[in-house]
């Protein structure tokens, strides 16, 4: 078994790896922090859980000893797994970090988008993005893996193939992704309440999205050429799932797409590359880690499409980091994760 | 012309008076306050009034004068109203009260609910409550109107006409009530996110509703024996609309219970009771002043089940205060609210 | 493992038992059946399937050999299960029937609500009801189960206790009960698209559903005295989970509820008492197995509300029918349905 | 008053044109066809417009004299307004079709994508497509208006400054356009069930829509260049609502886009340039004839995103429809237009 750890279990994320890992055959959660929930029991927080977690109660950050175990998630705001990394790293334990402290290489870059200066600039050096389809063997070996968002999982699942084929103009890639509301967090704003959001429609974040560096980062380490995103999110009014429709203009129309997609994901067990002509729809992965992908040649001309579906709180979050987890541990790399998706 | 004031014009409420006044043949919106949004104008915070609005803007309270308005609108938290309603009268403004503040006739019971003492109890006893269908008369005259509660407007609609037929027992009332999320108000809640709220429904405020001691006593007004309720309220994934499904054991099954109820609300222009068999949906008054009932006996046994649906924002709240207001400055009762409702 | 048939299973009924089998450690799905469908792969009609059922697909009803199979799974509309019921506990095959060919035990009935007469009112004697919280050894034993309604478990779930108990009045029970939308099946009509279901709500079957006189002969077999129910159900804008709200009226005040509750359903697993004063809200339950009940005495009057949820198309269709399965072949009765509920 | 016909009103496009039309101080509406619902009363099919025509119900085409009309409204599917043109036409009965007979100037393109041959290549050439920011003057004259698609009123309100002023690729523009599920009409598909459609997102129509070639006619009519344009629709969770967001390459990047959109379209009643930096949300227009616009240039590179967005009933086809025969009649254009959208 491994001995787990969760520091901030009161957000979507940490409700969603205590769900995931509710049904892991070797997850062992030892201890789950919150500042503001300390003493509440989980299961009167998420009723969901109860009869899965009745023992376990949040604990005060400052008291609880996360050096005993093997791994620990923080499913925190950006800023805190580094705040702590050094001090769990130097015990031995492992971190998966569902914020965005270990995403971004660059320091400088880190800290214009998220207004924090870094750290531990040394262990996001040796950190590890935690892609397992373009990283795999360096997330078995990783002492900090930085999980990737949710929007860029899905941008870099649909954009890697057509980069590494060197089959597209790079400088104009198009991301027009649309996420349900759950994406963006358990927090009370006014304008994410049902009564703003439902039955309602919008882009947002015109002026720049913090995956929109990230991706463009890793998208760069898959091309011979330098990438530019036009990347557009947009609010849907639901709860799980993201739809990111792709377009890149071809630079040579002679290659088969579909082939392409399918050699570049045979045997891996969570994207599927769906028949040609598929429009995948967010429902067919809910709750599941699994991201589906179509790629179209609309009319036939010098364009691509490529459709992918993720559910942005499984294999845009919390899936993705027991994905890693099961990685670093040397477990079957779908252990917990193979429940299909909910429908309807 | 009539000279409006509104007072806290930011909620739903707020927003859904601007909406309908904006239609309105008599209205002039001469001012709008928000302590927390003074200087912001009005079609910067709700786009959907651009347009409609383009000179007004939200001032601060302390610099505003109302007093050379004809009417002021309190679209306000409990307590504000009453704590400016002596100014005011004594000016000669009228007054319709969104909020509790002359809604509930015993001070002590007011107190009780609302955990403030009333500010003025001689001003609440002149006050009328201003549901128009019972008390249009005294609407006509009054200078200032407790405009009623969403839940309480259609409980009294569908209950009133048993209770002054005298052929239900009183002791046993029960009202299963469904209401959208924007009757919560425009405040941010966890619970109330679309993530939370929607693809889900639960009861709330089963240890004691607001809106209980206000139904009560109104409808103690037309019966002729005391009145016990219960009385649950329930959250909708949606954003308009309230359902309310009554039940009541009947005294006597010889009475034609459709008739009844036609008969009680004939000419009236915003209580529409449908064809015997009817299930109304909410959305048939989306956006609208009208109320619709339909009166069953289920099985043909001794009891008798009423459905009344409403929007909460319009028949629920703004729409009735300004039938109110219409009544109030001897304008036709329907101006401004004569729209078809929005469906699908 | 379980030789697995369905019958029909391009419902949702049938798409949520692949959805739980799939997942199951005993169960191995050797056919499917589907008139219109047949040669149909079941991932074609389901992509949320893919890469669970790869190899499986429809095969038409009459060039089907369901006999050697251990159990049968019926997911079709009423009429279908009685048909070949005879054929198939011949061979030795048991019989699941998620319609309602094997609830109502009085054939008489049966067609006046069914408008069929029953092709074997011997085998429908000897059948059992499938609520296992109130039948379990004889599901154990049964060669064919009819399968609850949806409503019908909610409403037994929170009305057995009082009735056992004698201590309502069981002339007057009420059930206000509501329904996502998925609960009506997925055949196409107008009143269910998302176009006139969404940001909607409305009461139907006014007149009479079939779900009543299921529900009063269940409930009459717990109850010393004649049971009446007046059951209102009502549409929800949403896709999975009911909530029935349920009404009573005490004869006797002095019992403790919330013990009464607790005592009954110790040691269920499947049914969750959950703590005094709370209501259940039904994304809790949303995929899962579970049914949450609370109660409470309003007012501490002389009535009593009881809040049941329970995910429809789960504890309401497929996973209860699941649960049914593993009574009657010796397996724990959990097998299957342990994965935590999705939430948000 | 305007003597009104409607073909054709039992779909959503009717109903809204009978919402429409209920407030408009200049209609009459003096018949409606259903070859389906011939006797029903119309408010027996919308509960919703009760009390607004209570005398009206359905004819059936054949028994119903539309020629003593002065203009007749098509809500009907495509194939029945050619049909029926030529003997109104001739009584001078003007024709105001909301499907797609009079979108497409070539008859041959036309037979390519509705499979059918035109009736009447005549008066195609006669006719005036119907979008009044870009014809108005050809409409005012017009006898017969081919009313726009939903998608292609957007696409066109977004380009065609752009292409006006010269300033963009016009061989890759890209058109990610979502709509509510209304814009699919009031028809039973399952696809369309809220089960199946809420709570999901998903594109459609990737093999070609018939919203393209009419989009791509009338962008070619504001280029100078050929226009090439890759068209993806989706369907939203929801029911109204457009949101299309356009995506061209700036072949100069010297111009000032917020200018040119402001100045492209002063005056315009019904054309709302936001601000800049906005982001409009299609609740802002729900019900109201209104569409809002913002125009960006992400990371101020060589790419333009323009953000449009409609409601599809209203100024995506019944309210455009009104708009038109505003102009036909020498009425305000913006009589019975004039409505506040509903928000929230």
């Amino acid at each position: 078994m491994v001995k787990i750890g969760i520091v901030g279990g009161t957000g979507y994320t940490g409700a969603e790896l205590l769900r995931i890992l509710a049904s892991h055959p070797a997850a062992d959660v030892r201890a789950i922090t919150s500042r503001g929930e300390a003493g509440t029991r989980v299961v009167d927080m998420f009723a969901s859980l109860r009869g899965k977690y009745d023992g376990l109660a949040f604990t005060a950050p400052d008291a609880t000893d996360l050096t005993s175990c093997d791994v620990v998630f923080f499913a925190t705001p950006h800023g805190v797994a580094m705040a702590q990394a050094r001090g769990l790293v130097a015990a031995g334990v492992r971190i998966i970090d569902l914020a965005a402290d270990f995403r971004i290489k660059d320091a400088a870059v880190f800290e214009r988008w998220y207004k924090l200066p870094h750290a531990c600039p040394d262990l996001l050096a040796e950190s590890v993005y935690g892609l397992p389809e373009f990283r795999r063997d360096a997330i078995r070996e990783a002492r900090i893996v930085g999980n990737p968002g949710c929007y860029p999982t899905s941008m870099q699942l649909g954009f890697v193939p057509l980069l590494e084929a060197g089959i597209v103009d790079t400088r104009h890639l198009i991301a027009d992704c649309k996420s349900g509301a759950s994406g963006a967090g358990r927090k009370a704003e006014v304008g994410l309440l049902l009564a703003e959001a439902s039955d309602n429609f919008k882009a947002y974040g015109m002026s720049g999205h913090r995956h929109h560096p990230e991706t463009v980062q890793e998208l760069t380490r898959h091309s011979a050429t330098p990438v530019d995103l036009v990347f557009t999110p947009h609010l849907l009014p639901m709860i799980r799932g993201i739809h990111s429709t792709l377009y890149a203009r071809l630079t040579r129309t002679d290659v088969d797409l579909q082939a392409l997609f399918e050699r570049r994901y045979a045997g891996e067990p969570f994207v599927d590359v769906m028949p040609a002509g598929s429009t995948p729809d967010t429902r067919s992965v809910r709750a599941s880690n699994v991201a589906r992908i179509a790629v179209h040649r609309p009319g036939s001309g010098d364009m691509v499409t490529v459709l992918v579906v993720e559910d942005n709180l499984v294999k845009g979050a919390a899936g993705q980091a027991v994905q890693n987890m099961n990685l670093m541990f040397g477990l079957p790399e779908t252990a917990g994760l193979t429940a299909a998706p909910v429908l309807p």
